[in-house]
């Protein structure tokens, strides 16, 4: 970081910045800036034309027969495929499906699945306390259902939450079936070191299973260098798939033939229109789907997966961490004496792109950035979240950002406001 | 049925039909005699508009604020209520979310849960060997499921199919779970009387659950006065929600605050912004919920739903039965002799609004169909399937389509031709 910093010396940086033309694919609303990407990505141009494509030319005109001539039916493993590139994994290895909970799920069943024959004895799940709520919501679902049938005999799967790192490694054991961790923390920002937890879990026996929600499009993700088991993850944030555009799912190439996921409906048979009356699963990475997807949705991810691919991870990665340092810096300078204390970790190893501080007013401090249109969110408890999306974030967004946050502390508008922020998607 | 049969006739007939104004409110393409609106339904006038606006407003205007300002959240529950009319269901008994086979799978849990109480023997899953085969693949991906943790322990669920009505009333006993049907099947048009085989499932102390794809707005249904336990459906086939449309789940209220279902996603927690380490269910049918929707395929569901509504399913029924008769009568009178063999119930009482006809070329007169603008479909085995949707085709339209199979029949067409037609999802 120069030691000069002000607003004409970032314009002059962003001005030589080769990601600074990606800003022009999207559309962006006047008097925004929006430091919410990691919840919502932005509308990038296309996908709106992608969207009236598939409505009336391919739905309307096609009817049924876009299903292949459209090529609808391939959507998810052809999407899968391009996301793979993102995620350091192969072709044939990832499907984009059904929403990230249900992924989990699938990938949860199907690692316990294994386990039932590799390692009986081992029935707990592991995931963090800190985890976003679905994460361990649905780790229980799985367990109850389980322990449902165990009940009358005395098999029982347990879900233990661990708060740090030395919990975990402390937690990994005999019993370990698997461990079930988001790689981006959805609240802090923190990352785990991917590679060295899935080794550590592997030497304990257990498998490894990444939610990437928060990682996806916004750090370089390596899963088959890491030797990861499972992954799963989001489409709509980083990726800029649009609202609650499908989720995906990806697995290891060593499990595609182990076992079927429970959630095995027809899209996952081996011949979905030979009607067979049993299920048999397909002999790839498409036994983790189960039914028809919501086409409108699902094309649309292309238009923002294909802006990600072009920009490469690796420059999405160095800007991000030069938005995000920056962003820390000038909080903490700018707006010192206020309260406001970072909670995402400063290593950069360990940082995802998205910064938290927290503050006993985070509530109303955000409801009044949002009321001048600098859209960040906030999270239970105390909160204040902002996403760094490189890809239409610039370094003046962000000392204009953290000016009128500056300026909402200083003169205490926040007392003074009436609050109207409300809780929106993770 | 008038005895001097002509297109002429027909004609005045349509002219004269209060339903007939419907027409105008979908988009057909030119050419295209569309008998295939129960696989996939046609695109009303409106979703279009509809897409545009959640993609360019409300996502890329609004952006995370359209969760609350657009209200993406309400989705579910309010197009639930507005399907509710359709289902003879009360507000707050549905939502429409994920997949059909995702909420049979809801479905069946939660019914084996209640059942681990209330009939703890009872592990027997009862459905029909010619259900849609992704009914019969998820209760075999939960049977497997629960035996892989009951193998160690003797505990076994059992997918057990039957093949008539009389077969399933024999089947019905002590160890009934559930039975599983679907209330007009995909193939034949074939049409339950789901409160009879409701009473009798609850006589035999099981749970009825009832897979409405082929049912919802093509047919009058009434949950509630037919007693059922769960229901699940489609939205993009009769009721025209666009493709790959989220699907539908309505369970009977006295099933809502029992037990959670195991895909216990956040959207079905009871307060999902707080952030709770640990699940509580929402109190109402939302427990039946899990993550976040594809809010764009989501939204253009209330186009379709809305036509529906406003046409009455009285009203359609009344011409789906006769577009029906009609289509049987001029099949079987103008193309006799060549082999076509019904398979829907002429029975009123016993039909949906497909019909079905047998023939060993099917196939090949499917596709010879296709190519001269008459859609239809193929399902294995030869079977030659024509959905008749009485919002968008009229009596001419049958008219029109029986000749055109009469010149593929007669001309041998159907034996000289190239084939391109592939399956299309059910």
């Amino acid at each position: 970081m120069q030691t000069e910093l002000s607003r004409a010396s970032l314009a002059q940086l962003d001005a030589n910045d080769p990601l600074i033309r990606f800003r022009e694919r999207f559309q962006l609303p006047e008097g925004v800036i929006y430091l919410d990407g990691n919840s919502l990505g932005a509308l990038p141009h296309g996908a709106a034309e992608r969207a009236a494509q598939v409505v009336t030319q391919q739905w309307g005109h096609g009817l049924i027969r876009s299903w292949n001539d459209a090529g609808w039916f391939e959507l998810p493993t052809r999407l899968g495929d391009k996301l793979a590139q993102l995620l350091g994994a192969n072709p044939g290895e990832t499907v984009v499906t059904d929403t990230t909970s249900l992924n989990l799920f699938k990938a949860l069943a199907s690692a316990l699945r294994i386990q039932q024959v590799d390692g009986p004895d081992r029935r707990v799940l592991i995931t963090e306390r800190d985890n976003f709520p679905t994460d361990i919501y649905i780790a229980e679902g799985l367990a109850d259902l389980l322990n449902s049938v165990g009940a009358e005999t005395g098999v029982s799967y347990e879900v233990k939450l661990i708060d740090s790192e030395t919990e975990l490694l402390a937690a990994l054991g005999d019993d370990t079936a698997l461990v079930s961790l988001s790689h981006v923390n959805y609240r802090t920002g923190a990352m785990w070191d991917m590679a060295a937890i899935t080794e550590a879990v592997h030497q304990a026996g257990g498998l490894a299973i990444w939610d990437l929600a928060h990682a996806a499009g916004a750090v370089p993700v390596a899963l088959n260098a890491a030797n990861a088991d499972y992954a799963v993850g989001c489409t709509y944030k980083y990726l800029n798939g649009g609202p609650g555009s499908p989720a995906f799912i990806w697995v290891n190439a060593r499990h595609h033939e182990r076992f079927w996921q429970p959630l095995s409906g027809w899209w996952s048979h081996q011949a979905p229109f030979a009607m067979a009356e049993s299920y048999t699963p397909a002999n790839d990475v498409r036994r983790f789907m189960c039914g028809t997807q919501p086409v409108t949705s699902m094309a649309m991810i292309e238009v923002g997966l294909d802006i990600s691919v072009e920009a490469e991870m690796d420059k999405v990665r160095a800007n991000s961490l030069e938005l995000t340092d920056l962003f820390i810096e000038l909080v903490e300078t700018r707006c010192a004496g206020y309260g406001l204390e970072l909670i995402t970790p400063r290593d950069h190893a360990r940082r995802g792109s998205h910064v938290s501080f927290s503050h006993p007013n985070g509530y109303e401090i955000i409801a009044a950035l949002i009321s001048r249109g600098v859209i960040g969110d906030y999270r239970e408890p105390a909160v204040l979240r902002f996403g760094v999306t490189p890809l239409y974030l610039s370094r003046t967004d962000i000392w204009d950002a953290v000016e009128i946050l500056r300026e909402v502390l200083h003169t205490g508008a926040w007392q003074r406001e009436e609050f109207t922020v409300r809780n929106a998607v993770t």
